[in-house]
């Protein structure tokens, strides 16, 4: 049995392996630029630990998971450009190295590419395996356009962004798992359990992120802190304060928010001050051992010895207990 | 045997009994706009026609018709934003009604819907369905991508430019064929003739659209001629207008195109005369012939009765010697 860390290794060879590369180079070299360099390869990961779980052979699902990954990156290249986003694990997003329209087509090709792996799978279950991943790829449009929508909209509330998040982040852990569970063999009731527990750890991980971005310890979160703040965000831990907050401190966020002049060090500790004032970090971390927990009860229910449950119980409080 | 307008009014029966609609509107709202109303049909329409050619029921390839006309509305949806398109079928386009986000993410939704539906096929054929969809995908792009190349690339050859409408056009009528026939239960052999038939006559089908374009007659085409020769666009007419002429005539030609402040009627009859007097209208319609009769040789090996083939040489014949 593979643990975590020799699963990435496993995953990240296997990638390096496979050919990217065509005509016209336009097209390619972005392709190869995003999927070969960086990436913590989470999503890969619980496909073949799925899969291995199941049926102690994780090399099975490695078509799925290189066409998750690929699935991801695809989504991150499209992202990019209507985030306007100069930035992505460091480097030049490929709108911005190359342009908008190289982005959006090579993004369109990857989308394509991750298909011509996703459908090399055992005919018996072909049909089942392709009907998560479609799925699950229009649900994360969706979040994606929700996100988008948010971004103008002052009344999100909570179960809003909740949904949102779901759909852009959750259903794919959950989906990435449940792929993996079925080429392992697992049944109908178990993979749908384990796609529960994915949703859930995903929406863990994703509020951890954003109270990361705020509340993480700059030396061991490995970036600068406040972006989320900055970039005008609404994030769980914004929309929570809206929520929590009287007239006046709720006038004073939403001014903040507002103010393209402010210095970026003031405006950041001011909204930091409102959030720990309402306690808004330890209602996030709370929100995220919900999510935790919820997560775990589904995975109760999956018929599987116990240490292997363990293994995905110590992957969820990686993601969810993380500090970077 | 359905006739083809027959098949046509078929096809649009049961696409107006899909439904693409959802959370958020601004997602699924642009699909059902660009998908509802327009388009000549052609490609599903080839689908289905392959299909009962070979089985005698066309409502058996339904689904994969249906996902390639979502396949090809999405590449249009992605091609307008990359070529700051204001119109498509006499409607504002979908970046412009919309904005830019909206026609990126509506798209790779329609791009996901269309496996929705593509995958809908029997586990035995399936995978050989979904290589021929993914790779025609995957074409369609590298051809977009060659064709935004060209445009800043002076020095296209005729070979480059086929090349490139093979990719952009050709290859999706070769498939629309070729996963019809193996729905009807064609063999391997027959698909791949039909793939090439459809190939060179989708190539007839461009070159006939650049053609038309520069002289079609006003009152049949229904729109006015020159639009190609207004944006400048690389035709295979331009191109092999440089290729056949002098030095001075293919300067004159160049600064024409290069002049964006030449009164249009001005421009377009100048550049019109030169290519009537290079007699590039009389190779054009060489070349089509010549694509037409290439598609004839594949469609003379098919394996299927004589007034079965009939009805795909007068699909073929209507699609190069159109006259709008």
């Amino acid at each position: 049995m593979k643990n975590y860390e020799q699963l990435i290794r496993y995953f990240e060879q296997q990638l390096e392996k496979q050919s990217f590369s065509g005509e016209p180079g336009e097209l390619y070299e972005p392709i190869t630029y995003t999927l070969i360099y960086g990436g913590k390869r989470i999503r890969p990961v619980l496909t073949l630990m799925a899969c291995e779980l199941f049926c102690g052979k994780a090399e099975l699902a490695l078509p799925q998971a290189i066409a998750i990954e690929l699935f991801h990156n695809f989504t991150l290249i499209h992202d990019d450009i209507m985030d306007n986003a100069p930035i992505r694990r460091g480097k030049e997003t490929v709108y911005r190295k190359w342009n908008g329209n190289i982005a959006i087509l090579s993004g369109d090709t990857l989308f394509a590419l991750a298909y011509q792996y996703a459908q090399q799978a055992d005919k018996e279950i072909l049909q089942n395996i392709l009907s998560v991943f479609n799925r699950t790829a229009i649900e994360v449009c969706e979040g994606q356009q929700f996100d988008l929508n948010y971004e103008t909209n002052n009344q999100v509330t909570v179960g809003e962004y909740i949904n949102m998040i779901r759909l852009k982040t959750g259903v794919l852990f959950g989906a990435s798992l449940k792929i993996g569970a079925l080429i392992g063999g697992a049944s109908v009731s178990d993979a749908d359990n384990l796609y529960e527990f994915g949703v859930n750890i995903g929406l863990g991980f994703q509020l951890k992120d954003d109270l990361l971005d705020t509340f993480g310890d700059e030396n061991i979160f490995g970036k600068k802190t406040g972006g989320d703040i900055i970039t005008n965000k609404k994030t769980f831990l914004y929309i929570k304060a809206l929520e929590c907050s009287d007239a006046s401190t709720r006038q004073l966020l939403v001014d903040l928010y507002n103010n393209e002049e402010a210095e970026s060090i003031t405006k950041i500790n001011k909204v930091k001050n409102i959030f720990t004032r309402l306690g808004i970090d330890k209602i996030a971390t709370n929100e995220i051992e919900k999510f935790y927990s919820k997560g775990m009860e589904y995975l109760d229910r999956v018929k599987l010895a116990e240490n292997n449950k363990e293994i995905l119980r110590d992957v969820a409080s990686k993601m969810v207990e993380r500090d970077k």
